[in-house]
């Protein structure tokens, strides 16, 4: 793999899949003198604005350019490919890609379509890259067998903090650590209403409102405040980290929207700060999540985690408590995790020869 | 590599490199279980203690029992093994390790006697891992040039945080990042003489009488307070992260030493705290690094981090500020980062293979 082109196909072209590509154009020589990472991105599908393949590459600019006028099937229309028309599942299969990079939207219910899209690449030996919680959240013993079975990466960095290291720090940094407790603030819509109604002394209402306009919460809020995201994440780790088998739904949930300005107000005094967190542990044998909010000293550092930041408390045995914190969602940031993903899987197919010291 | 054992070669048995050994007895069997990891230590070599080689293995728990006793040659004179007396260069060179541990004491002016291991060690292709600040503080691009040349991995994670991830955290988590700025508090003894002066109002002196008990800060604490310690961290990440090549000598540095109560206390009264911080950074092509008090905002994270915690704040591209923060020295945090670069060279060499997903 060291001295070729990664050829990658990208799945879902929006927000994320297209700031990935951002990134891609941007960096590309850097990319490669820095990491040795050659690549070329042959085929582009997306449920809006259509699928395009060419085998020789695509020029990302041109369809980068494309996509950020979001018609409907501007790919299609107004790039000039070779094959056109195909739908995602069939680029994945057709495409002789060596990467999948799946980018479509998160459902926490099905993992659709994001887990049949990771199952037919993992199944052709294709490794994949995500930033898709609803796959490994619904079924991650699924699509690990499946990478196992078939020697393909699959890599997913970008599903609990997006480009602040989540996963790989726990799973490669503090590898030799026994994993305790994981106990952090994962949903940054919701620390940011938290902070602005201690702050401004805001109400619910208002800050939820300013959330909205800012583009962190959705018309409808309830995946953010009723603690919907921040429970998928806490599934997510508890199945990677802890080997349990908690689905986004079973986890222990309770949500910010019943907080008020007389709460704030209440914990405030006492040095305190509300946050809305998600714990993960294993116990007696038994692994437990709940996202939930806590009353959190002003002392403790994740007290002083505010705005959209996030952040994760890792306890160990021989580190005691470690902790890591950053943006936890954004385009820019989601694409981080991606780019990071990609050059993980270069550098364990190269074992790792860009830093032999 | 994946179905053998490793031949480990510890050189330095005292705090650091016996207490490697003992999380390495105690958790062997997880360690094979989780991480396919197999290993074998044949051989040992300390100034102090002696050095013993046995091809088949060594058997830790009499080793580290002997060790604790700490008594001149008592591992040559009390463990039976079928050479003895061999001194550290020459165990290096004969013992037919894979793997060599380098953990013996920093000396940040020559690097050794930890340059010539690690040197004699890569010459002959073998890897190493290390604690030990002097070599990569003094000859970075030399050794980092001698293991591209032997295809040997050079890890040394333990050199800046301990166990706390700081060099694998830039440089894998964070690849595909532009780092801008690395801000930090590197050195847990002056981090606690500063938290005691301003939360327990004593004098430095008072301070560091304490920290002297508490075994932070040696009977001659220059290392620490007068940032020397800090410098050599600020050195290595220069070298590594920016390409720079300023020794520790180099550093701009003021240790801790001035400050006294009166400061404490007017920077208390601005809502700030002081903090030893190392800044490390490229500007216009130059790299640059400092260690200094700084006045740091109660509201900055950093400001937060207290006792002998340490923390770095690394300024990126794509993320902004991201923080890692821990414990950044001690027995057991340091042998996480050596048996943590094991566990690196481990999956580098087996291509990633335990986490396909």
């Amino acid at each position: 793999m060291a001295n070729r082109k990664y050829k990658l196909c990208i799945v879902g072209f929006g927000t994320v899949g297209g700031g990935f590509a951002e990134q891609l154009a941007n960096k590309k020589e850097t990319l490669q003198q820095r990491y040795g990472l050659k690549f070329e991105v042959i085929a582009i599908a997306d449920k809006h604005l259509g699928s395009i393949y060419d085998a020789k590459g695509i020029k990302l600019p041109k369809a980068i350019e494309l996509a950020k006028q979001w018609e409907l099937n501007i790919l299609e229309d107004e790039y000039d490919a070779p094959e056109k028309g195909w739908n995602s599942v069939k680029t994945i299969k057709k495409a002789e890609a060596d990467i999948v990079v799946e980018a479509t939207w998160t459902d926490l219910v099905t993992g659709e379509p994001g887990l049949t899209h990771i199952k037919t690449a993992l199944k052709q030996g294709k490794h994949v890259i995500t930033s898709n919680k609803g796959p490994c959240a619904v079924a991650y013993d699924e699509v690990k067998r499946l990478a196992e079975k078939n020697e393909a990466y699959l890599r997913f960095e970008g599903t609990v903090l997006a480009g602040t290291p989540a996963l790989s720090f726990i799973r490669e940094n503090l590898a030799g650590c026994e994993i305790k407790r994981i106990k952090g603030i994962v949903n940054g819509t919701t620390n940011y209403i938290l902070t602005k109604m201690e702050r401004e002394e805001w109400s619910f209402d208002k800050a939820l409102k300013k959330a909205q306009e800012l583009g962190y919460a959705e018309e409808d809020p309830s995946t953010d405040i009723d603690g919907w995201d921040a429970a998928g994440k806490a599934s997510i780790l508890s199945k990677v980290v802890f080997g349990g088998d908690i689905s986004p739904q079973e986890v222990n949930r309770t949500g910010i929207r019943d907080i008020d300005k007389e709460d704030i107000k209440e914990t405030k005094e006492e040095g305190k700060r509300i946050k809305l967190i998600a714990n993960v542990d294993k116990e007696g044998g038994k692994v437990k999540a709940s996202v939930k909010p806590e009353e959190i000293s002003k002392k403790q550092l994740l007290a002083q985690v505010m705005g959209t930041t996030n952040a994760l408390l890792i306890r160990t045995d021989h580190l005691g408590q470690v902790i890591v914190s950053g943006p936890g969602a954004g385009k820019g940031e989601t694409g981080q995790a991606l780019l990071n993903d990609l050059l993980t899987i270069h550098r364990y197919s190269t074992k790792g020869r860009d830093i032999y010291a």
